[in-house]
């Protein structure tokens, strides 16, 4: 298995994660989270030391995991303070991965501890911010998360699979520039003048012809911000309607992935109906998504993923990606 | 996986293709089929050039296929003729697989296209002649074609898997004649003066002593066709019940298989409650054959395929039709 | 796939086999069980000589096997006798695995048949002992066999697998001796003056004090015993209430294991309430051991197996096992 290791993934939403403990996995491998007893959310390599069982499926005794096979007892640092019932106290620990919590995200560097630096993590203020709300939640996808990155780089593939909610033929017919630094990829499309698709009509009752944004952020290795304006054409920034979509793209395995999502807006920020409405059109969205990356993935596993592919200009973003990702794993497999 | 590719193979009934597209999966590769406005069918191989998300998942535009994922527009001849919306035409094609109309059955050469030579289409003419009827139709079946093929050349397995329909002690207990010449296997079984198995008895009103001919040909690597003859012990040729089975054998992956059939009969042609009955009985004969056989593929894949194996007279054309389908795919091999 | 071979493994149950054929996987082969017409066990190879159909499919024609494919007839001996209705005898012949019936046991031997001495059964004599009385079954594990072993071999998880049956604090306070010789490892905890745990109040009325023994033996590659003592605290031998454990471990797959058991006692013995209340209490206590092992094979599977992994004293027993079942493994295949 290969994954890039070295870099922050979302691992929970905040309010997933208390003194209940939690497996996940991310990056091939199972995850305990928890809470301690004040709060402080701990992310441990979910397999006793001694024989493997999940500590996950554990009871807390205070902020001590005690397995529930043979009592082994793990305190929140990862190292075994003892096996229940018994004399003995084994040197033995397990992986306390860096978790950091930020705009209600459970950040964890799966790689080189020494690496993760939190000023690494992207900017999500908006999910914390008073002056905006949000939608949001997990959609488990069955497929590979390059699959995910590249489809989320190439938004033109909105006016086919999305056509009765968020795409139409303007998506497609906008070229988009793309830039970038480091692990970053950026791209941008401005649509001017179009008619918005119907799920910005039935949102923000914009008729045409109207300007539309597309600015879209890659942050490599598992992040993607989509920065949406959408306005009467013509009208000057900062006027105009603002969403902001967000999507923590964590492999869980090496054909699945986590896909954390958010849809924030800074508009009618009370209108609970229309909250109502965006989370139901994203995961209207999301499912066709889910199904075409599952379809792919499996054109992928039966031979697809090395035959030749063709490109067209719309893949920059997406190209530039794999190159950043390929380069991020050479390194990290250079330096073990 | 390896498959001998250089042969033709039934991909379908005519019938099953139209202006909706067809994915159906053949030597290990998916298959996009569909006809054009005038009729004309056509299979392509079902990956987009871009992304390889099935074309089969596109829609129609007149004869070109768009790509629902991000608009590549393939034209019948498989070749990209542009990208919806966008104004580049990548250079780019999929494969478009040779494939011949005839008798109701397309048939599809997944190899070299070079050598796709329609005089080498076995004989299926009975199926479109008006002085015969048949029924027909198509089963999936979970387990790799030498087995199907294997099966077939070897009909005394009737006797055991079949006693209440086609079989009976006749049939294991008459040896048969194999020949062949090329890419053919051919045998032959003459039972003479028996009693008729059930299905014969109840289908033409036979009694003992009968007289029940089967005469098979294996046509490499796909096709098994076996003329059946039924009368009264000693009628002369040409009286008496004659009877066509055709089973066109694709392989679909390494462990499972098309088996498209057909049942065709000279007598009491226009009689539909007999055609009901023989569909109803050949289902329920397949029935016994799919479950055997997905029950020895289980067998094989673990481990059986590569044991010794005991082998007897009444094996010599399955053993036979193995040596050619080995010739072929090496020879295949070398060349590639 | 690597097993020890060259061992006795329960293959059944005297009364689950009889005249008619039984299919089962044992250390990745499928074998044939039934019985000849004079009572005798006989154990096959469960594919065909000629094309690997499972025997276990065909019919019983006196005391042989005929192939339900294509005729092959079987006797007990493994040979080929003859082809239905042909006048053929190939010269082919399956294997037959040596098989002892014990004490309602049929113990099998997959290895080398001139090393199946009977003398290296295991003692179940108990099973057999007017004075005695069980309760018996089979439980299918989704795990590899070493989980069960070892699981068997550290009863310190009692405490926290089965708290609300035979699992309390004295378990794993108990320290145990470990002792063995050859392919037998023996352990030994002697809990006295201890709280029973609900099991042994509910099944034999004890109170505090008692005292509880528990003297385990494994006898690789696949059996372990476990005889047991509850009595009040103090009481001398033969005084008090004595049962006995069998688990008949005998590995399908390389991750699945029949997981043959019976539990035995010399008090109460025509009471049948307490027999029902014995099965189902062990029953209840396996679901909970078959739950966890398959999670610890899943942890296993997907990499833990070769992960470091920290011991304490309570793991001698298993870590003498791993040791002995390696030590066989590495002779049959340094022999092989």
């Amino acid at each position: 298995m290969s994954f890039v290791l070295n870099g922050w993934y979302q691992a929970a939403w905040s309010d997933e994660v208390g003194r209940a403990l939690l497996q996940r996995w991310i990056c091939g491998q199972p995850v305990c989270l928890y809470r301690t007893r004040d709060g402080a959310p701990v992310a441990l390599a979910d397999r006793c030391p001694h024989r493997k069982y999940p500590l996950s499926l554990g009871r807390l005794d205070g902020d001590i995991i005690e397995c529930n096979y043979h009592g082994y007892r793990i305190d929140a640092a990862g190292s075994c303070v003892g096996v229940a019932e018994q004399s003995e106290q084994p040197r033995a620990a397990v992986h306390r991965y860096p978790l950091v919590e930020r705009d209600s995200v459970l950040w964890l560097w799966p790689g080189d501890p020494a690496q993760a630096d939190p000023d690494l993590i992207p900017d999500l203020r908006w999910i914390s911010d008073p002056d905006w709300t949000h939608v949001r939640g997990l959609v488990p996808l069955g497929a590979r998360q390059e699959l995910l990155v590249e489809n989320l780089l190439d938004l033109s593939h909105e006016t086919f699979l999305h056509p009765t909610t968020i795409g139409n033929a303007a998506v497609a017919g906008t070229p988009i520039e793309v830039s970038g630094e480091g692990t970053t990829v950026r791209f941008s499309r401005r649509m001017l003048g179009i008619t918005p698709p119907p799920f910005y009509v039935k949102s923000m009752g914009l008729t045409a012809p109207a300007d539309r944004w597309q600015d879209g952020e890659f942050y490599a290795p598992g992040v993607f911000l989509l920065h949406i304006r959408l306005a009467p054409a013509g009208t000057q920034e900062p006027e105009g309607y603002h969403m902001e979509v967000f999507h923590g793209m964590t492999p869980a395995t090496q054909s699945e992935c986590h896909d954390f999502w958010a849809l924030g807006r800074d508009y009618l920020t009370g209108d609970a109906g229309l909250s109502r409405f965006q989370q139901e059109q994203q995961l209207a969205v999301m499912a066709e998504d889910v199904a075409a990356l599952e379809v792919q993935e499996a054109m992928y596993a039966t031979g697809g993923a090395t035959m030749p592919e063709s490109s067209i200009k719309g893949d920059v973003a997406a190209l530039r990606s794999r190159r950043v990702m390929r380069r991020m794993l050479a390194a990290e497999q250079s330096a073990s």
